[in-house]
C-alpha cells in the first residue's frame, strides 16, 4: 500500500465535520479505529504484531529478542481539533519507509520495529506521553491509574473499556534494552525549515518547558451595582499578566502562553471571585526560561496587589531540556547529507515528544518535515506532498543506515 | 411567625456546603422547596394563595377582583452561589410587615398580595425576570418556549418537572389591570446607603444597561513551536480590552465588567482560536453608557487590528433606563420621612429588578434595606439585624399609607 493509500485511509477517522480537525484521543472509538489500521498495516506486510503492557502497538520485522533493534514510528492520537500531520505523518512514514527500503531490496542485518505509542497528546488525562513515560518508567501505574478526565472516567475505566489491561500498565526495561535506537519522524511545528528551505531536518534538543498556574483571586460581586472604586476584580490583574508574558517572551527570544482559563462563577453579571489562568512557557535554555517566567510573576504580583487580587503560583509540570543523543543525531544528519554533501539542518523544537521521553533511556533521534505554514494543533496544520515523500526517502535512507550495516 | 422565625426556616433551603452561597435555579428541587415554605406562609396567615399562569405564587388578603390592590413582594430565587438577602428579604419582609400592620390593627382599604416571581435571576435560563417578563407581556411564551439550561433542559421541560403546565404561559393583563400599586423591597446592591449613613432609602432609577459579546479571532496553534512573531493570538485582545473597559468606566463613572470568558480549544499548550468575552456595562444615563462601550469597542478593535485578530462585536441584550412612576414614587418617600421629618434618600441603581419589568405597565417603587460592605451576588452579601427590622417596618409603614387610606 503507497504513502497516499495509506495516508487517505487515516484521513477520515476521527474527523469533526464541523471543526475540520482531529478528536483521536486516547482509549475512545476513535482511537480504536486508527489501531485497526496499524494492525491492518503490520498484517498486510507479514510484520508480528504485538501490544506492550502498556497499549503502545508495535510491528516487528526480524526477531524482536535478537536486540539492537532500529524502531522507528510516533502516535496516532491528536489534541482537540488538531490536524491530520502531528503523529500520524510519522507512522505512515514509517511504514512507507519499510516499503521502500524493501523495494530497494535492502538486507537488515538488525530486526527493525515501527510503533505507535499510546496517549502522546494527553488531550484526554491531561498528560503527555503517557504510553512512553510508562514504557521509561517516568510514570508509575499508582500515578496513571489516578488520571481522570473531564467526565470523570479513570484511565484504568478507559483502558479497560478499550479492552486492555489496566492492571498491567507499569515499566518495561526487557523491551527497551532490545532497542539500539528509536528515530521519530514528525512535522516541524514551527518554521524553521520553511525559513531555510529545507525539505527535512534533524533535531539537536527538546527545549526545556512547563505549565504554571495562576489562581488570582477578588471577591465575587454584582457588576451592575458594585462602585469601581470597591472591586477587586481578579480579571484585571489576569489581563495585566497576559500582556506581560508576551513583553517577556519577545525580551528573551523564548515563548510563553496563556491558552487555558477557568473564571468562577463565569456570569455575565458577576465580578469572578477566581480567574484561574494556565502559563505555558519555553525557552532554549534553562536560564532563559527562569528569567522570563520569573518576570511573568514579578509583573502578576505587582498588578495583583494593586488591585487588591490575591495571587497563587503554582508549577504543575516541568520538563528539563532534552538533547538528543549526539552520536545518533551525527550518524543520522551524516547519512542524510551523503547523497547530496549539503549540510542538513538541526533544530531545537519547544514541543514534546515520545523521542525526547524515550531518550533518557535509550538513543533517541528526530526527523521533521517542513510545516509550510508553522501551523500546529490545528486543523490548518499542513506539510506539502513532495516534502512528506522527502520525509519518507530521508526516514528509509536513516533506517537502512542504522539497519542494514 | 416572627420575621427570624421566617429567615431561620428559609436559610438553609438550596445552600452549597462547598461554598456557602445559594443554588436556588428555576425550577430545581431548591426551588420547589421555597415555593412551600411561600404556600405554607400563605396558609398559616389565611391569605388566598395562587399560581398564576407564568408560575408566580401570589397570597391574597381581601378579594383579587376588588381592583386597586397594593401589592409587595420579590423573588425566591438565586444566582449561582448568591447571598441570602437578594430576592428572599423582600419575600420575608413582606409578610413580616403584613404580620405588623395586624399587630397595629390597621383597617385595609384595599386587598393587600404579596408575591414570588418565578426564575428572577435567570441563573438556568439565560434570561432575567422571565416570571415578570411573560406576565408583562415584555417576554413571548414562544421566545421562553425556547429557552434551554445548560444541559439541554428547555424551560417547558423544566416547569412541567416541577409540575407547571408550560401551556399555560403568556400575558396576563386581566392580572394586571388589578394592581394599583407595586412596591419591592430589596436589599441594596451597593454602598450608597452605607455611605449616606441610611438603613432604607427609595429607588429613583434602573440604570440603563447591556450585554455584549466580543469574540476575538486568531489563529489556533501550538503555545511551544510557534514563534511570537507567527502568531495571531487572540488572548492579547481580550487582555488589552479587559483593560480598558476599567479605563473607561472610571472615566465615566460608571461600571463595566468582563466576567464570563470561553476559550476554544482552551488547551494549556494551544494558542487559542477564539477568546469569547461578555462585557456587562451600566451607566446613568444612556449617553454615558453609549460613550463608555463605544470606547471599549474602539480599543478592542485597534487592538484586534494591531496582534492579526479579527473582531465581532454583539450586542446580546440591551434593557433602557427605568424611571419609577415619580407620583408614587414621591408618595412613598412621604411616607417614609413624615415620622422623622428626615429626608429618605433616592437613589439609582444599576441592577435589574422584576419592579423595573412591570413599571411599564403598572405603578412600582422599590425600598433598598442598606448593605454595609455592598457585595452581592456572593455569599458574603450581608445586612445589618436592625437594618432589616427597620425595612419591615418601613415597608410596613408604605402598605399602611397606600391600601389603608
Amino acid at each position: 500500500m503507497s504513502f497516499h493509500s495509506m495516508w487517505a485511509e487515516l484521513l477520515p477517522v476521527g474527523r469533526s465535520s464541523a471543526s475540520g480537525g482531529y478528536r483521536r484521543y486516547a482509549w475512545t472509538g476513535a482511537d480504536a479505529d486508527c489501531r485497526v489500521w496499524f494492525e491492518e498495516q503490520a498484517a498486510s506486510r507479514g510484520l508480528s504484531y504485538e501490544v506492550d503492557r502498556n497499549g503502545n502497538q508495535w510491528a516487528w520485522l526480524g526477531d524482536p529478542a535478537a536486540g539492537d533493534a532500529v524502531v522507528t514510528g510516533s502516535h496516532l492520537d491528536s489534541v482537540p481539533d488538531g490536524g491530520a500531520f502531528d503523529g500520524p505523518l510519522g507512522v505512515v512514514s514509517s511504514f512507507a519507509a519499510l516499503d521502500e527500503l524493501r523495494g530497494r531490496g535492502a538486507q537488515f542485518t538488525k530486526p527493525v520495529a515501527i510503533v505507535n505509542f499510546g496517549d502522546e497528546e494527553g488531550a484526554r488525562f491531561g498528560l503527555a506521553c503517557v504510553g512512553s513515560r510508562l514504557t521509561a518508567g517516568r510514570l508509575t501505574a499508582a500515578d496513571a491509574h489516578r488520571l481522570t478526565d473531564a467526565d470523570g472516567v479513570t484511565l484504568p475505566q478507559a483502558m479497560e473499556a478499550a479492552g486492555y489491561d489496566p492492571d498491567a500498565i507499569g515499566p518495561d526495561p526487557e523491551r527497551l534494552a532490545r532497542i539500539g535506537a528509536f528515530v521519530e519522524l514528525h512535522v516541524e511545528q514551527g518554521r524553521a525549515l520553511d525559513l531555510t528551505g529545507d525539505a527535512v531536518g534533524v533535531a539537536s534538543a527538546i527545549w526545556p518547558h512547563g505549565r504554571w498556574r495562576f489562581d488570582f483571586r477578588g471577591e465575587a460581586n454584582h457588576a451592575g451595582t458594585t462602585r469601581i472604586a470597591d472591586r477587586h476584580d481578579p480579571m484585571l490583574s489576569y489581563a495585566e499578566t497576559v500582556l506581560a508574558a508576551r513583553r517577556e517572551a519577545e525580551r528573551a527570544g523564548a515563548v510563553a502562553t496563556f491558552g487555558k482559563i477557568s473564571v468562577e462563577p463565569n456570569g455575565v453579571n458577576a465580578i469572578p471571585s477566581l480567574v484561574r489562568g494556565w502559563l505555558d512557557s519555553r525557552a532554549a535554555d534553562q536560564d532563559t526560561l527562569d528569567a522570563v517566567v520569573g518576570g511573568i510573576e514579578k509583573a502578576a504580583r505587582a498588578h495583583a496587589e494593586a488591585h487588591g487580587a490575591g495571587l497563587d503560583v503554582v508549577r504543575e509540570s516541568f520538563t528539563p531540556v532534552v538533547e538528543f543523543d549526539h552520536a545518533l543525531r551525527d550518524e543520522v544528519a551524516r547519512i542524510l547529507g551523503k547523497d547530496t554533501g549539503l549540510t542538513v539542518p538541526v533544530l531545537g523544537t519547544g514541543a514534546g515528544h515520545d523521542a525526547g521521553i524515550l531518550s533518557g533511556n535509550i538513543p533517541t533521534a528526530m526527523l521533521f518535515v517542513r510545516n509550510p505554514t508553522g501551523v500546529s494543533h490545528s486543523p490548518a496544520e499542513s506539510a506539502d506532498e513532495d516534502d512528506c515523500v522527502a520525509g519518507v526517502r530521508a526516514l528509509a535512507d536513516v533506517l537502512e543506515g542504522l539497519a542494514c550495516r
